[in-house]
């Protein structure tokens, strides 16, 4: 117990944020309030195919193990025992008596994308405002906490549109991260998966648990001599209402289904209503036709076929098209075909497979003393152009066009209207020659994104339920243009500065460059 | 809390396995004795590079788990609230109460690969024998555990690999799957990283936690207007004899790295011995020799260079060998600069990015009844050849060849010897004109692989430490051909079966497939 409360509590972080925290104590520079900025530079890159926009998930997570982390005897006593190469001890013990006394998040406020919202690259999606030291150890749990669900949120999404529609079964708890599976399966569920087979995170989600059985089960049967059809009708019985059988342990199409058939016989005699099948091996487009087939001719047309083993998005997108092009071969319609299937999504999308991480990061954005009322702004400066941060005290808002599609997300100084004048113009975060004018004609809405969720370590509304976060989800991904949806190469969506704050950020890194001595 | 003991307990596991161990319950085969069998069938594969063997890893997390882990009241009213599309409940009050009083892995005994060990693939890893239903809800846990801490320890012994024996730390904390973090930090450390910025698991691990600072605390200081230098002063005033500085923050050559020896040089003269310098962006090689040079001229022969941003195996392997290449032109000893560097890798390691997971499954391998010496074999029929396991009751060896190298791990029949006859004779576990003879006088040692690590539920010794896990690992590696070490398409390990084994598996499969009505 000492161990978990040891790696899920505030000694969840890196090493540099105690080591960097100390220095701000001894420097006197400890509660000087900061204010960092999360935000994520790239969309997630499969490899064979592209995100072009990212669905909001982690936050709740974070907000729980905020709430309920502080430092704890334990921590202090591990952190007295960490030592140099020279035996001198790392923490200073006056140090480790303000971690133990100080050592919560209850002196932060943030402000985020609420979840199930549509995120873009580059744009704000947290801001951490609160004395230098603690914000600083919050930020490893934090990208941790928002980096990984979004980015299944996001793959989930991605499954979701490649099936139509159709539901989606989360399945990647035995192939996940250890207890990070638990993280995919909320992340899943807020991206859009209609259910986890996850039973504990189904339970805290309040979703039903979806599973059928494993090859294991007829297995077993098989060699108690009852075979295929034994274990179908044990099944059977135990859930006549819920009666959904996998089909492939010795042979689908000459074995499995004509198994299945018999017990949905048995089961509708008795005036229940067979659910379906699952197919988790072979050609699944060929075997959905084939076994669509066999149960339309016996008189199922309905039951649902649930489809797994190694699927993605663009392997849905594929199989869903062949079904389109192959079905009507056999007499099946193919638009009824897809209408009865169900995709069951395991390790691909737990682990966001072709992109593993979102590459979220964590930059100070400005400073001041206490009292003070104006911000400091902070810049680092990056070799590479794209990592340099978009200093300043802002806010973003999400412009849509007149067709009520979201067109750009653009930063703005805190504060400031974008309501006033003709026209609107936005300048790229990186390239000094574009930038783009939109006139007020061409502006159906301006919709200030951050919403506070956090202030003085404490949640300002209660956790929203599933349902409401996926009404955001749905709401959003309608609104983006189809371009931005598409699976592959997508269109890229603007994200963009006020002329103000392009300006700040290259006064300041003039003066970064500039104080090189 | 409830929520975080409903997800971390025995509810960490699919629906599926909970409604067939009802079934069993039902059928008053939950007791009967059975043998999974857990392995994984292909090797990772990154896409442009290859895994030739895997770090076995996450034992200990399992056993652990196993120890913890007992059906609550908690977990019972969550599963009571389950109902079906009709409202029907799923599970009977029958049910509950008995999985309520045993609901805990007492019963089960575990056979595996200790942590460190060399594990190859479709070669038996873990053999579980209990009860059918508890061993059935332990499918998932044990799956998760230990796929992901071996995918992970793999990952970490090809880095290191690569890096020539140089220290590699983990830092991809920030960027991993939420709580699996703590894994993958774990599996970092038994596949050969020397530390990790994870603070509270490398406590768990008995290691010290690594790290420097960030750009943020170079931006404080710039924003105070103490600039690069002050913050560096500050750390060394903290950290005299632990001073490692992060030098990109404006301009590596033009200022990190001499502001970094001029706070060398004051900590020098107070007796103090500069740790060195991390690199965290633009061209690693190129810097690394640009660095070495400063540092060299300033009287800092020694000093670390740590490296660090998207750093994986082959990114590794380019760096140094663009480093032996170049190093010479600037009057640079390549052997000396590698020899001072240090790898800290982060998000590529802690996700293994190109394959987030390993597909290790848990088969059925043989059932018996109570008080039956005997074992019936399990099978199962898979249209893909591969994915048709290896039944019966066995143990796996490891032949090493006359050099004293591994050269193939046998399936066994349990409890015989492979120490009598002239020869060997092993089969391919799929083709069947594949086989091969090896002479008595070409094998060194025969060496079983699984040990007794649980019975009935208890730990049959004390977790090991993690010097014991790495020396193992050291030994197995150093026994492995050069060839299946190979970063890039190595060559291909044998995994065989005895004869025996060989042709009870044609057996069950033409039974199985004579089932077929």
């Amino acid at each position: 117990m000492t161990r978990r409360a040891l790696v899920d509590g505030i000694l969840f972080t890196d090493q540099y944020q105690l080591t960097m925290s100390q220095i701000y104590f001894r420097m006197g520079l400890h509660e000087k309030e900061a204010q960092f900025e999360h935000y994520f530079r790239r969309y997630p890159d499969y490899g064979s195919h592209q995100a072009g926009f990212c669905v909001a998930a982690g936050l709740d997570s974070l907000l729980a193990w905020m709430e309920a982390s502080h430092v704890t005897d334990a921590d202090i006593e591990a952190l007295r025992s960490q030592v140099d190469g020279t035996g001198r001890r790392i923490f200073d013990e006056d140090f480790l008596s303000w971690l133990r006394n100080n050592g919560s998040f209850d002196c932060l406020s943030l402000r985020s994308m609420p979840e199930g919202r549509i995120v873009h690259a580059n744009a704000p999606f947290t801001i951490v405002t609160g004395p230098l030291a603690m914000a600083q150890i919050l930020e490893t749990s934090l990208l941790n906490h928002l980096n990984f669900e979004t980015l299944i949120a996001t793959k989930a999404a991605r499954v979701s549109q490649a099936s139509r529609g159709r539901p989606v079964l989360e399945f990647g708890l035995r192939r996940s991260a250890g207890r990070g599976g638990n993280a995919a399966a909320r992340g899943a569920l807020i991206g859009g998966a209609a259910a986890s087979s996850n039973v504990g995170m189904s339970h805290v989600m309040g979703v039903q648990p979806k599973g059928t059985h494993a090859h294991s089960m007829v297995q077993v049967f098989m060699s108690l001599g009852e075979g295929e059809l034994g274990a179908f009708r044990a099944y059977a019985d135990a859930y006549p209402d819920d009666c959904l059988l996998l089909v492939d342990t010795i042979d689908t199409l000459a074995s499995g289904i004509p198994n299945a058939i018999t017990v949905f016989d048995e089961l509708s005699a008795k005036g229940h209503k067979p659910v379906g099948i699952r197919l988790d091996s072979g050609d699944l487009a060929y075997l959905a036709i084939q076994a669509a087939a066999q149960l339309n001719d016996a008189g199922y047309p309905d039951t649902t076929i649930v489809l797994s083993s190694s699927l993605d998005e663009l392997v849905i997108f594929q199989i869903l098209s062949q079904i389109d092009q192959e079905a009507p071969r056999y007499g099946i319609d193919p638009i009824r075909l897809v209408g009865r299937l169900v995709m069951g999504v395991g390790s691909k999308l737990a682990t966001s497979d072709g992109q593993p991480y979102l590459d979220g990061v964590y930059k100070l954005m400005a400073l001041r003393g206490s009292g003070e009322e104006s911000w400091n702004p902070a810049i680092k400066v990056s070799e590479t152009p794209a990592k340099t941060p978009n200093p300043g005290d802002k806010d973003v808002v999400r412009v849509y066009d007149e067709r009520g599609r979201s067109t750009a997300d653009v930063m703005v100084e805190k504060g400031r209207s974008l309501d006033q004048g003709d026209s609107l113009e936005l300048r790229h975060p990186i390239q000094p020659h574009s930038r783009r004018i939109l006139l007020r004609t061409e502006i159906s809405e301006i919709e200030p994104l951050l919403v506070d969720v956090m202030v003085g370590g404490r949640r300002v509304e209660d956790a929203p339920d599933l349902t409401e976060i996926s009404e955001r989800r749905v709401r959003d991904i309608d609104r983006l243009d189809p371009g931005v949806r598409r699976l592959v190469n997508p269109h890229r969506y603007h994200v963009s500065l006020t002329p103000g704050l392009w300006e700040l950020k290259q006064r300041l890194v003039a003066q970064a460059r500039a104080s090189i001595s």
